[in-house]
């Protein structure tokens, strides 16, 4: 038996947690929350399991979700999108990717990845035949090199692979850069697939840049977001992908086959809490920029050195001063075994790490208190 | 755009059940119960999702659901897996089916599958670059012809898929043709992929054939089954793979990057109730039986003729007496829109229909209320 996927191990997100696990280690590595998701969300799920919801949905999607989608959409992006054939119910994020791909790349395509990147895009390429051209965000910002990306693209490149805000540094788009995006591809044949799955949690003020803000590239894009993410629930497993109709098209013949449709009771009760909760969405950016400046206000006492993370809740941090002498795969395991302490090393998200990399993620999806041991774990060191 | 899949539609459940709800039909099409799953079932996952257990699962799934699977598999088969290299937990069984398909089939390869088959195998397998090669079950007993199989098996034939109990017909596999399955592809290397939703709705005093039971052919299967079907929650959609550690291995490097887990509180709850309720699946084949044989025998007093299934919860009738100026597909519309009663036919899970093919599927995992109404409207043809 030879793999088809050589190069696949178990991802760094299951290594991580097993570590923290087994060492009794915080975990501030895979992007979940410690805290639970609303009690109006989760009693809303509870009923709709009483009442009788437990049988298929329908493949695209429970109609009530589909339209809280568009109805966010169009509140959030100004986008009028019809529920009915532009917003696709996934079961996760990562199948929302998955699907993406495999509805457009063939084998040869070419797909432009921007290192570091989610650790799904290169194996859904793979398995549809295609390949990743990666290309590396310009440190230390984790910006697009325009040039470069000008200069990668050929006659096989299919699709270009955007993530804002962006995992793992936090970084975001903006909208000149949707521009010179759009200049770029205009008169060719190349697809996005735009990772927003952090849409909601952009701090200090600033604006998501979504392609669904973008007339021209929402046209052939395939938008991705994640109510696991969104509502702290990253245990349900349910995504969506918002895209033109002839893309939602193409993509729904995969999805009907990969899975024919997502868990019902848990679109019930999602589209019950949208409706009756559209503050959730309006309140995370302050609800996680809070997280965020507790974290960094104490590991400023710290030897790390960093930049706040911009969206996300993941922060970078820069680690040269404590241990140059370790790899960011050692420093993680490191401070897992050593202070306690579990994050992302951030190489194994590149085809090529740069040699001098010194930084690992935390995530700071964690109750107050969380945040305050760890924070004081690394401050010790 | 090109589609990558130009001859797939519309599934024909999601085509009948819409036009069962918008007829008022009595919808005996699409495999579901329009009862709901066990009270405990559903208490424990309103528990579970209130308790917390709303954050990522392990990727393969709970260790409690997946040694719930080990001992079942123990108890009904004989055969001892071990929960964590043999046993995967997926969003479904329809994803548990194409993931096992991308794990092993290449460009090229030859995927043998039985008409009339389930409508997910050839997208998945034309996903992979792989080519379905159709055989067709002789009627009308929907059995394997081996000698039609041997002579089909070529250098490029890399798996072979098994369906038993089979949809659409309720046939069953026996021990002996498993005997001969593994005589043919002894020296060969060919993988099984035997789905067996259905392995608990086995009829009259039946055994289900397993592969599990088969020492040679479980060394090169992935065996595929179903929480959603056993327990009465399809919109679960939650199932899992059995196979041997190399094959798990690659099964689960693909599943990784399609979904990377299954849901966090529905797994819990079934690995409560798989623990409480081992009667659930015992209790099974009398259930449906009963079900079966009401149908049936009110069923005898109409046009229609059939044989009983012996397994499934779906039940053939030829309609020749009644319209055989009607193909299949026809005649589901016409029995749905002027009898009120909707069934699915089988000549869309044949790559080449028969012509002369005067069979129509009914579901009979309904209350004895919608059966007799159904079986009245009928008679009444
Ligand atoms: C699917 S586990 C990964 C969660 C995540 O998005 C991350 O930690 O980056
Ligand atoms: C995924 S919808 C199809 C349900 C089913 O298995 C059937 O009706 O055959």
């Amino acid at each position: 038996l030879i793999s088809k996927l050589p190069n696949v191990g178990t991802t760094i997100f299951t290594t991580m947690s097993q570590l923290a696990a087994d060492t009794g280690a915080l975990n501030l590595s895979q992007g979940f929350p410690d805290f639970d998701g609303p009690d109006a969300l989760r009693e809303a799920l509870a009923r709709h399991v009483m009442a009788g919801h437990n049988q298929y949905a329908p493949m695209t999607g429970l109609p009530a979700l589909r339209e809280q989608v568009a109805v966010k959409v169009a509140g959030l992006y100004g986008r009028k999108v019809d529920a009915a054939t532009e917003v696709t119910i996934t079961p996760g994020a990562t199948q929302a990717i998955f699907c993406a791909i495999q509805a457009v790349i063939r084998p040869g395509d070419e797909v432009i990845v921007f290192d570091p990147c989610y650790d799904s895009y290169e194996p859904s390429v793979q398995l549809a035949g295609g390949v990743c051209i990666h290309q590396q965000l310009s440190l230390p910002d984790f910006h697009i090199d325009w040039q470069r990306l000008a200069d990668a693209i050929t006659p096989r490149t299919r699709m270009i692979v955007l993530n804002t805000p962006h995992n793992p540094s936090g970084a975001l788009i903006d909208a000149d850069e949707l521009e010179r995006l759009a200049a770029l591809i205009r008169e060719r044949d190349i697809y996005l697939l735009s990772d927003e799955v952090y849409e909601h949690l952009v701090f200090d003020g600033r604006e998501h840049a979504s392609v669904l803000r973008h007339d021209e590239l929402y046209q052939r894009a395939f938008v991705v977001s994640s109510f696991g993410k969104t509502y702290h629930v990253t245990g349900w497993k349910t995504g969506y992908v918002v895209a033109p109709p002839a893309l939602s098209s193409e993509l729904r013949k995969v999805h009907q086959y990969v899975s024919f449709t997502g868990v019902t009771p848990l679109q019930w009760a999602l589209a019950d809490f949208m409706a009756e909760h559209p503050e959730h969405i309006s309140e995370l950016p302050a609800f996680y920029q809070a997280k965020r400046d507790l974290f960094c206000d104490l590991l400023a006492g710290s030897r790390f050195s960093f930049t706040r993370a911009t969206g996300t809740y993941f922060q970078l941090a820069d680690y040269s001063a404590i241990r140059p002498d370790l790899d960011d795969v050692a420093m993680a395991e490191w401070l897992t075994r050593e202070h306690g302490v579990a994050s992302i090393p951030i190489s194994v998200f590149y085809q090529s790490p740069p040699a001098d990399l010194r930084l690992v993620r935390f995530c700071f999806a964690k109750r107050e208190e969380t945040l305050r041991q760890a924070a004081e774990r690394l401050c010790a060191i």
